[in-house]
C-alpha cells in the first residue's frame, strides 16, 4: 500500500457541506457482491435459536431481512414468511386450529405448513374460492447443534445440504456443547470481521478478565491459508512486548500472569498446550483461528474449539451465536458443564464477547484504512467473493439447463 | 377472481434485492381517491375530543394531518391553523389576553377566535403596522354527541351542514350514550375497513369476554346494499359450524353458550331479540352493520345502536371514538349508564375493541389478496371512490361559477 | 412591507396534498450563507465546556456537525477528529498509552496529539509500515473564561486569534464570572435570533420570577446600530402600556412592583442605574443589548455583563453557554459569588433561560411573516451574510497567492 500521508476529514466550505472525498480513501468497491450483502449472503444455512425455544405457539424472527415465523408441529419445526397474504397480518401472532397448520389471527385464514398452500379459510366456509389458490413462502429447515438452521436462498433455488456447510468435525464427532445466542446491533459484517480479525484481540481484550493468568502477544506476522471453504491465520511471529521508536516499551505481560511459551504455536492464542484433544488433533487445522461463509468463526484450542456464528437480522444488526464445543462422551462432559457453566459462559461468552459487542457496534466503515494485520479480512471478503461468484455461476448454469 | 398459485414473497437475488412485483398482486389503483387518502378524506366534519374537554387554556390536535387550537370562549369553541404566521410557534402553548382572542406565547402576536385576524400585536403597540395584514386559518366547529367537531375543508370550500352528515337518527330523537375516545396507531383505513369487515368478527373475537355467553357464525354468505350515504351488510346465509375437507370441524359454538337461532336475521349479529327498540325498528336498516364517509361505522342491535368514529391523525395513527346509544329518555338511562358503566365500556369498548386496535395496527396493505368476504371492502372503497368524485365534480362547478 | 391579509395555510386538495406556496410568504432566500449554515458558521472559536471537565480521560463533543475528541496532556488540552481513520471507531473512547497520544481502543492506533499523525500501532509492532503515513485531523484549542474553545475552520484556513473574537472588554479587563453550559434542542440561530429579539422578552418572560419587583415595558421603537464587529439594540421610545383598539389595556406594570423609570434607557432593561459599573461605563456601549457572529450575545446591565453564547451541535440541537460576569477584584468577588450562586443562577440562568430553550425548541422558521421589532433579526442575518462574504473573498484571495 503506497499512502501519502492525508489528513482524516475531508474538507469543508463555510456551511460545512463535505468535499468529495481524495483519492486513496480505502472503500469496498473490489468486493461489489460482499459490499451489496449489507442484510446477509444468500444461498446458506443459519442457526436461528435453540431448538427448545420453537413451540406449536409460533415465534418471529427476522433474518438476511426476510420476516420467519417459526413453529413446532408433531416435533418437526416449520419456517413460513411471516406475512398473511390477505392484509399483511404476521402469521407468528396466530396459531394452530388444525394439525398440520397455522392461522392467521385476523380471518383464520390457514396455511398448510409442509408446502404453504392455503388450505382454508375458516371465516368463508369450506366452499371458498380462494382456498388453494394462494400460497405463502415456506423455508427449509433442520436441527443441528441444539439449535433450529432455517436456509435463505437465492430465489427459489433447492437448498445445499446443510451438512456440506457444517465446520466438518461437528458432523461426525460425539461432542457436548454450551452457548449463547443474543441479539446485537451493528452489521454482520463487523461482527464477522471483528472476529477473525487478527489485530485487535492482544489490545481490545487485554483487561478481560478471561486473559486475567495468561498473557496475549503484543503483535504478530501472521498468514492466510485456504483450505477447502475456509481460510486459517497462521502465526509465523509472535511478539510478547515491543519498543516504538520515540514512545517506549508496551507488553501485556504481568508479573502475576504465566510466562508465555518460548516457541510459535497454531492450536489456542497463549501457547501450545502439552496434550492436545485427539479429534482437534486429527483435523490437521493449520492456524487456531478460521472462518467459513457465510460467518462462522472456529477458534481451536487445545481442549475445546469455540465457534460463533454471525448471522445477519438486517443493516443494522445481527444475531450472536457462541457456542464452545468438547469432544467428550461420557461422565467426562459433566467435567466440561462444570467449566461451562462455572466459568466460560460469563468470562468468555460473556465479558470478553461483550467487549467484541461494544467495537462492532461503534464500528463505521467505509471509509477504512487497512494495515498489516487487516490480511485477514481482505482474505475474508477476497474468500465471500470468489463463493459468491462461484454459486451464482452454478445457479445460472442450472437455470438454463431447465 | 383468476388466481393462480403464486408464492406470496417475490423473488430476491443474492444481495436480498426484491425483485418486480409479479402480476396478479392487488393494489389499490382502482380505488385512486381512496389511496391518496392516507391523512384522511378532506370536505367533511371530524369528532375531536368531548366537548367538556375543551375549556378557555387551549388545546393542540392533529385532525387529517392538519394542527389545530381549539379554544373555549364565551361557551363558544373556536379552531385555529395552531401555527403563528410569525415565527411558526403553536399557538395552543399561548393563552388569553383579551377576550375573544387567544395570543401567542412567544410575541403576543393576539388573534381574533371568530375570523383568525390578526387583531393586536402586544409587543408592538397599538399602531402596529401589521395589525389587520395577516390571518391565521380558522375552521368551522360544532358540538353534537357531547363532542366537538371541526371542518376539515377541501381548498376553502364552505362547510356543508353538520345534520346532513350525522346519522339521520341522531339528528332527531332523543337519547342517552356513553364512549371512549383513544388515539391509536394505524392508518385510519385499516381502523375503518377493520370496523365493516365481514369476516374477521368470528373468527379474531372469539376470544372475547364480550362474547362469552354468546356464539358466533363460523361464516356467513354476505350481500352489500347501498342506501342512501351508507352501505349495509345483509346475511343471507349464517353457518354456526363448518368441516373443512382434510381439516376438521370448527365453530364458535360451546357447551356453556346460548343456543344460536334458527333463522337468518340481520339486527344484531348473535340473533334476533323478541322486542326491538322502536327508534331503532322505525330506521328499517336492511342490515345490521353499516358504514358511511369519511369513516362512520354503526352496528344496530335490539335495544342500542353503537357507532364507531374514524377520525385521520395522520399516516400513521388515528383516532378511534366509540359510543353505545341508547333512545331511551326518563328513569330508563338511569339503566342505560348502568348498563354501559358496569359492563360495556370495558368489555365492549375496551376488550373486544382492543382486539381490533391490535390487528389496526400490525395491517400492512397493500398488497393484499382479496377473498369472497372482502366485498365489504371493495363496496366501501367503491363508496369513497363515487362519493369523492361528485364532491369534486361539484367543487368544480361552482369554482367555474364565481 | 406591503402585506394583503392572506390566509396562513396554503391550499390543499381534497387528499391534502399542500398547493405551492403563496407569493408575499417571507422565506430566507435574501440571506443565502444563513440560509445554509444550519450546522453553524465555520471560521470561529466556539466555547465547548469547562475546562475543569476535560482531563486525561478522552471526552466526546459534537460542534457544526463535527466530531470532536477532547484530552488533556501535560496540563494542555487537544482536540482531534473523533473518529480513527482505520475502522471508524470513536477515539473518545481510547486511552493513553504513551504520554502525548491517544490510542484507539480498537487496535491500538496511536495518535500524536499535538499534529495528528499515527506514531505507532501497538498491535502491528514498532516495524508496523503504516506508522506516519495517516493522520487525523486536529483542532486549534484554547482556554478563556474558564472553558475550552475550539476553533471550526473553512477548510485548512489558519485560525485567527481568539482575542480578536472575544468581546474585547473580557480581554483586558479582571473579572469574575458565573455560568450554566446546557445542551438544548433547536437549531442555533433560532436560539441566536431569540437571544437577540427586541419584542419577545417583555411577553414571554412576564411570568418569570425575575422579573418580579421589576416591570418591563409592553412595547418599544427600537433602533439598531452597529459598531465595529456588533450590532446594538437601541431603544427610541420605551412604552409602559398600551391601549390596543376594540381589546383594552395592557400592561406589565403591578402594584407591587417598582414603578418604571421616566426618561428612556439603555443600560440594563428596566431602567438606568444611578450608578454604573465604571468598566461598563468605559465601553460606551450604544444599547444594552448587542450581538456578533458566531453568535454571542452581550447583555449590559449597570453592574455586570451577561453573555450568551450559542454553540451549534447539528441541525436540530445546540449548546447553550449562559455566563454572568463583574468586573470586581478582591474581597467583593465573594459578594458577587453569593449573589450569584443565591439567586441569578437559579432565576436568570435557570427558569428565566429556560423560557427562552422552550421558545427555541417549538420555533419552527421559515416561513415566517416579520414585524416591526424583527429589525433586530434582519439586522443580525444581514451581519452575518456580510462578513461570511467578507471572509470567504480574503480566503480566496490568500488561496490565490498560494
Amino acid at each position: 500500500m503506497n499512502q501519502s500521508p492525508t489528513p482524516e476529514a475531508s474538507a469543508t466550505d463555510v456551511a460545512g457541506r463535505t468535499a468529495p472525498r481524495r483519492a486513496g480513501r480505502q472503500d469496498w468497491s473490489t468486493w461489489p457482491h460482499y459490499d451489496a450483502a449489507a442484510r446477509g449472503l444468500r444461498g446458506y444455512w443459519y442457526p436461528i435459536t435453540w431448538a427448545s425455544q420453537v413451540t406449536d405457539k409460533p415465534s418471529a424472527f427476522t433474518i438476511c431481512g426476510e420476516k420467519l415465523a417459526l413453529i413446532r408441529d408433531s416435533g418437526e419445526v416449520y419456517a413460513l414468511h411471516d406475512r398473511c397474504p390477505h392484509r399483511g397480518v404476521p402469521l407468528s401472532l396466530g396459531n394452530q386450529q388444525f394439525p398440520g397448520t397455522l392461522s392467521c389471527p385476523y380471518h383464520g385464514w390457514t396455511w398448510n405448513l409442509a408446502d404453504g398452500a392455503l388450505c382454508a379459510v375458516i371465516t368463508d366456509g369450506p366452499s371458498s374460492p380462494i382456498r388453494g389458490k394462494v400460497t405463502v413462502r415456506t423455508y427449509a429447515v433442520e436441527e443441528r447443534l441444539g439449535m433450529v438452521w432455517v436456509y435463505i436462498p437465492i430465489g427459489d433455488e433447492t437448498p445445499h445440504p446443510i451438512d456440506e456447510q457444517l465446520p466438518p468435525e461437528l458432523v461426525s464427532n460425539p461432542f457436548v456443547m454450551g452457548g449463547r445466542i443474543d441479539q446485537r446491533t451493528g452489521n454482520w459484517r463487523f461482527a464477522c470481521e471483528n472476529g477473525f480479525d487478527e489485530g485487535h484481540a492482544k489490545y481490545l481484550h487485554r483487561t478481560a478478565l478471561w486473559r486475567l493468568f495468561k498473557p496475549m502477544p503484543t503483535w504478530n506476522i501472521t498468514r492466510i491459508v485456504p483450505q477447502d471453504r475456509w481460510i486459517f491465520r497462521v502465526q509465523d511471529e509472535v511478539h510478547w512486548e515491543a519498543d516504538f521508536p520515540g514512545l517506549g516499551k508496551w507488553s501485556n505481560q504481568r508479573w502475576w500472569k504465566k510466562s508465555p511459551p518460548k516457541e510459535t504455536f497454531n492450536i489456542g492464542n497463549t501457547g501450545a498446550a502439552k496434550k492436545i484433544d485427539p479429534t482437534i488433533e486429527a483435523q490437521g487445522f493449520p492456524g487456531f483461528a478460521s472462518l467459513s461463509a457465510p460467518g462462522v468463526l472456529r477458534i481451536a484450542y487445545p481442549k475445546f474449539i469455540h465457534y460463533e456464528f454471525y448471522v445477519p437480522v438486517d443493516e443494522d444488526s445481527h444475531r450472536y451465536v457462541g457456542v464452545m464445543v468438547n469432544f467428550t462422551h461420557g461422565w467426562r462432559t459433566a467435567l466440561f458443564y462444570g467449566k461451562y457453566l462455572g466459568a466460560i459462559r460469563w468470562l468468555f461468552h460473556g465479558q470478553f464477547s461483550g467487549q467484541d459487542a461494544w467495537m462492532v457496534d461503534v464500528t463505521d466503515a467505509p471509509p477504512e484504512k487497512l494495515y498489516r494485520p487487516d490480511v485477514s479480512l481482505t482474505s475474508w471478503r477476497n474468500l465471500v467473493e470468489t463463493e459468491t461468484t462461484t454459486k451464482l455461476a452454478a445457479l445460472e448454469t442450472r437455470e438454463e439447463a431447465r
